[in-house]
């Protein structure tokens, strides 16, 4: 249900995901979280910034989560993985509207 | 005052910072701060996320802040690098001590 707020980082440019977080919040959302993995980790905290600082400044971090998922290779294998997720979230709206 | 219980990590084997944190822990610290820049930042997650799972299991993220910094280069030039700071906390010791 939240699937539809949530940008996963992968290994595309960071400019964009910025776009993609940034047409979420454009579309209405109040909140979109950010997933990463392993080494994305980094661009998915630079893409949550850049948003902030840059595109939608009355966004701020909500929540941020770590964990680790374990991962099966083709070998059969199977590898810990960091993950990370962000929240951005809008500040309410009555009063950024006014700005 | 907090920097003794401050871990930055750097481009040197994920294990080398993970030892450096479960040493500040055995050391009687409560908190022990990681910080990373860029690039070390999916490290700094790794770092944690080892620590809390296999060294030091009754530690717990606390706090984690995201930011953006301001570096300037060689030519002058300045650049923004975004910034991790993971707070990790032992939990209440009387109740671990038990253990």
């Amino acid at each position: 249900m939240a699937e539809e707020n949530t940008v996963y980082i992968g290994k595309k440019p960071t400019m964009n995901y910025v776009l993609a977080v940034v047409t979420q919040f454009n579309s209405g959302s109040n909140d979109v979280i950010i997933k990463a993995r392993g080494r994305a980790i980094s661009r998915a905290v630079d893409v949550a910034e850049i948003v902030r600082n840059r595109f939608v400044q009355e966004a701020e971090v909500k929540d941020i989560n770590i964990t680790t998922e374990t991962l099966e290779n083709e070998a059969g294998n199977s590898a810990n993985v960091s993950s990370i997720e962000i929240c951005l979230s809008k500040r309410s709206e009555d009063l950024t509207d006014l700005a």
